[in-house]
């Protein structure tokens, strides 16, 4: 079915890679939209200049949002509380807002207390450990998977499901605490993992780090991205990360026991399951939709 | 400086992903370099002969190596101790054998055990998730770090040395013991992290690897490789591997502990150091050579 098109007004607050990647996405296949974008960052603001990114580009976001369809906060999340405020006396009764924060439970309960009905919280599943516009591309999104937290209007809900799957997201519907379940899971816990490998291959004394190939290039890749955006993260989604960590660890500690033990048909099962469901991570397998 | 032109005859026995690779290599860079192929996998063997990938495709290993100047065994490791004992009568007194077992130690005293010095124990820091020939690409070792362990006759480990470097490797001398330790951190250990990072998800109960993005992907890529040949890899290196689990755990911890007392400067620092630590994983950044 071909969607409808998207010909609404949005305003990105904050063109980095994630507010980037929406405006080159609806440049390039909504080309009815028309877009705002406020930034906070000189270098940015001079990049969406010189790249022609939206209608009006400001360094005010309470100029970028009156008569607004779609707002979307794509700020790291420490910000977007006082974005928030700061923009919500500009804010039409019809005006959805939605952002890219992925943390969701702390999120949902400000940003609702803020805006209200209007607020739909979402997280694509896109992203890169590089930051900022230079990064941004217009493909970010195709069929990724966008967690969206409905909240209590059905037509707001429908607006912001539309808004991410013009980008060519695949939406999925999800209360905030079973998303930080996920996420814990499947993005902050490899994060945390993969800064722990480097660490402690550096501390062993033999630089092993200088003779490493591409499985451990890609194996830590997560761990290039911004230090200061992780915290963020980690910090409000603490307990399910706590949660996942100690998951992880348990599963370590048995196979630790089956290497000590010499148990090397169990060890091979272990590795067979692992095998079997990474092939369930790559495109076209069964995933959801 | 350009190297000296590769002529020599060589004996690939195993063309799957790694030996296949060779043939392709030497077939693009070296096109004096004459190739015989034995495979134990009538597939591979078709397939190796409808690529003409050698002057000689034989199904029997002792037909290769008469008269070979260098002989490579590219068969998981726990083959190449059989097969050594199977050629080493056809095999000349000036021939060189260096392999691509991911494990040195225990490897390169049975291997010297047949051959003495005319073996030269090697690994090649290249490779993929998948296995077989039909993965097989001439620049998989490009630029690639290949580890030397270096036997008692520097004739053997120089011309050993030249073999690699003629496919694109920079080699790197080490003791086995050192290769070793080096390998559990930066492949062993993140294969075994991939796979419990997988399994603890998906025993999590929300389904997690459904939504997940390329952030895990690339994380757990290691984690699609044949579980048998690691198994065998991690049996044989259980010691310096169960050393990195020990490792890694304890810098988990250290996290664990930050993120439970809310120590979020730490947190970050960590982040920032690891951060730090992957960009020298990029290719150009400061590692050998």
């Amino acid at each position: 079915m071909d969607a409808v098109p998207f010909r609404e007004s949005v305003a990105i607050l904050g063109p980095g890679l994630l507010g980037g990647s929406i405006a080159l996405s609806l440049r390039r296949s909504c080309p009815a939209a028309q877009l705002r974008i406020a930034g906070f960052n000189p270098e940015e603001i001079a990049r969406a200049r010189a790249l022609r990114l939206a209608e009006l580009i400001t360094e005010d976001p309470t100029e970028a949002v009156p008569g607004a369809d779609v707002v979307v906060l794509c700020t790291p999340i420490d910000v977007m509380p006082v974005l928030a405020r700061q923009i919500a006396p500009q804010l039409g009764a019809e005006t959805v807002v939605t952002d890219v924060g992925s943390v969701k439970r702390s999120l949902v309960m400000e940003l609702t207390a803020i805006f209200g009905a209007r607020y739909v919280g979402a997280h694509p599943m896109a992203g890169s450990e590089r930051r900022g516009l230079a990064w941004a591309k217009p493909d970010l999104f195709d069929r990724a998977v966008c967690f969206l937290i409905p909240g209590p209007d059905k037509n707001f809900n429908a607006r912001a499901s539309a808004f991410w799957s013009a980008l060519g997201c695949r939406p999925a519907e999800c209360t905030a605490e079973a998303h930080d379940e996920i996420v814990a899971r499947v993005s902050h816990l490899p994060h945390l993992v993969a800064a722990a490998l480097l660490v402690a291959a550096e501390r062993s004394g033999e630089n092993p780090l200088a003779f490493s190939g591409p499985g451990l290039r890609d194996t830590t890749r997560l761990a290039s991205g911004p230090p200061d955006l992780w915290r963020g993260i980690l910090g409000h989604n603490r307990d399910a990360v706590r949660r996942a960590l100690s998951d992880f660890r348990h599963e370590l500690e048995r196979v630790e026991a089956l290497l000590a033990r010499g148990r090397e048909n169990e060890l091979s099962e272990f590795l067979a399951t692992a095998a079997n469901l990474r092939e369930q991570l790559l495109p076209g397998a069964g995933k959801i939709d």
